[in-house]
């Protein structure tokens, strides 16, 4: 850990490209304690109803499509192609999943993975971790999530089981609507979000969020921080069934090994999530996204983050602004921005090979892989 | 790897109570290769209609139990417990399932493991890895097992993906009624099994299940041999869905890293499947199995076995004579005999520890489990 400097967004090492964006010293501690060790990257996925509310997601052109976009993903990581859709998701302007970022990162760094389903209206066609979720509903109602309980339970004994091989945990999500449901968990848990979560659209909807999940928690007759203390209810009401798997997983593994939460403003709901359950394991934890998550002025993860625990948020400094291809350079202008685990997984393969990726050959990776899935349809 | 000598079985290696069966030269180089190695278990459950044709299989009191058995199996490897019967499966005699076993030496030798579904009725109350597959039919109809190559497919993606992380796979199997669908495979495929499968059962009902497969051979227009070079096939007709299951598992994980197959005569139609798909990766492969299969007068596993491949076969010398529990005693009178990877992984558990667990603490262990979940109730 050496050559690090200052720059707006935290403090930037060189040698991997990572930017320490809070808790800087417990995030340099994070790095060396995964450097040259060996991964296991998880990717969970679930669908609601509420990504289908008109203006909420940009994972799919029309509302259903969200219900094929977190399938494509997994199938896009383990086949290195979609086989539920033709090409791959994107947004309503035909900006590409971050699954190809991941995907192409897990090839190059040669990272295994698995999936993990919280409950899908689809399943993907490649082998998944079921842990007995449903697709969740749509949050308005306030009963968004079943078994978020029992669902918590397995995810939590497939992360310890998982925890006696891998060296670590990439934990990634792919989750449609996932930014309203998480603002709806962490204020039904007290942690005030608003206008503070990110979204995949450079124009972030907070209104229509906000109105979201208040009717959310109004159908439930849950106030602001009525739920601080049962984390379970708080998903169950408005949350989606991605997140008591992804809770579950960590629950298992980071007791004793270190886990990586690769993702942007949801991961703070998770993090709410854990912390009410089981708080020795907040020290194992760190927060990995990307530099476009840091930079995004429409939203706060530093501060939803430090409301809830001292746990470090690293940032992969990847840049697209030089790519040839439109709908990558579209990333630094606020697309998509995050998602399937981009960032983290990023940096995982930063510190598994010491910085011998660097951020071109990566660009050029993902080029290859934009080239043969996206520009030749 | 030394003190070993000739017993009636074959050569016994003292330090790790591990039979050398046949291929001995190339077994204690198996034995080399996983010595203090960490392993990942993996057990592939499924279920047929096959199983309850009466007498076919001691899985289950009665016939339709066989539907509880294999999801109960993955209850208690992962749960310690059983949740979708009460207790835990047992034969008609109540002798308890071989899972006992191999849940005692997960917890005893801290070995992680993971269920895989190739296809059941029930599904456990556990996590488990879904790779497409769906329960099997009769094969007294000729058209056992849907979706052979999808499944194959998919197992695949998951072992080669999970060949990153474990130093070596053990998989085993819970299958009622799997010695005869595994005879159905072996005809199919050319290999002279009549009379050498094993059983649950201390008398071994040969002619019952040659009539069963030879109804389903008929049906699927299937003569000795016609499926050599159709593995799939053969297991679309007379299989179950834990073969290709198994099979994938082997194929995507064997090429990088060693795999022992754990469990009895049901290996060989595994076996013959995998040498089909693919040679080069045999000589990465040992079974696994216990003491009881290898004395068993009734069946041949070293005469299926040679039929095949130069795969050594290793047994655990696991022995319950001076147990005070008569439904263990009754494994050494044939009662079950093997499952679940019970021989697979006492090997394993031996070859990690290097022989710092014995015999006798095993059977401790057992016993205890037994006696919370078999003699209290």
């Amino acid at each position: 850990m050496n050559m690090c400097w200052r720059t707006r967004a935290g403090m930037l090492n060189k040698k991997y490209d990572i930017i320490l964006f809070s808790e800087e010293a417990k995030g340099k501690d994070f790095l060396t304690k995964i450097e040259e060790k060996k991964p296991l990257f998880i990717c969970v996925i679930g669908t609601t109803e509420t990504a289908k509310i008109p203006g909420i997601s940009a994972a799919g052109k029309y509302p259903d499509v969200t219900d094929l976009t977190p399938p494509a993903d997994a199938e896009l990581l383990l086949l290195g192609l979609c086989k539920c859709i033709d090409g791959v998701p994107v947004t309503p302007e035909g900006i590409p999943t971050p699954a190809l970022i991941t995907m192409s990162i897990l090839n190059l760094a040669n990272i295994p993975a698995l999936v993990v389903s919280g409950g899908v209206k689809v399943n993907p066609h490649t082998p998944f971790i079921d842990v007995g979720g449903k697709p969740g509903g749509d949050i308005r109602a306030g009963k968004a999530v079943e078994n978020v309980e029992e669902v918590l339970e397995r995810a939590r004994i497939a992360g310890e089981n998982l925890s006696k091989v891998a060296d670590y945990l990439v934990i990634g999500e792919s989750v449609p609507g996932g930014t309203t449901t998480s603002l709806g968990v962490l204020l039904a848990m007290g942690i005030d979000a608003k206008g503070k979560v990110s979204s995949s659209m450079p124009n972030n909807p907070h209104e229509l969020k906000i109105r979201t999940v208040e009717a959310g928690l109004r159908a439930a007759g849950v106030k602001f921080g009525s739920l601080a203390d049962d984390p379970l209810g708080a998903i169950s009401c408005v949350g989606d069934p991605m997140m008591p798997a992804f809770a579950g997983l960590v629950l298992g593994a980071a007791h004793r090994i270190p886990v990586l939460m690769a993702g942007g403003t949801q991961m703070g709901a998770v993090l709410a999530v854990i912390k009410a359950l089981r708080k020795d394991v907040l020290k194992n934890l760190a927060i990995g996204t990307t530099r476009w998550i840091i930079h995004d002025k429409t939203a706060d993860l530093r501060g939803i983050v430090a409301q809830i625990a001292d746990v470090p948020i690293l940032a992969a400094d990847l840049n697209f602004s030089d790519s040839r291809f439109m709908g990558l350079r579209a990333y630094e202008a606020g697309d998509v921005k995050e998602g399937v685990g981009a960032g983290g997984l990023t940096i995982a393969a930063m510190a598994k090979l010491k910085g011998a990726i660097s951020k071109v050959a990566l660009l050029k990776e993902i080029e290859r892989n934009y080239e043969r899935l996206v520009a030749s349809k």
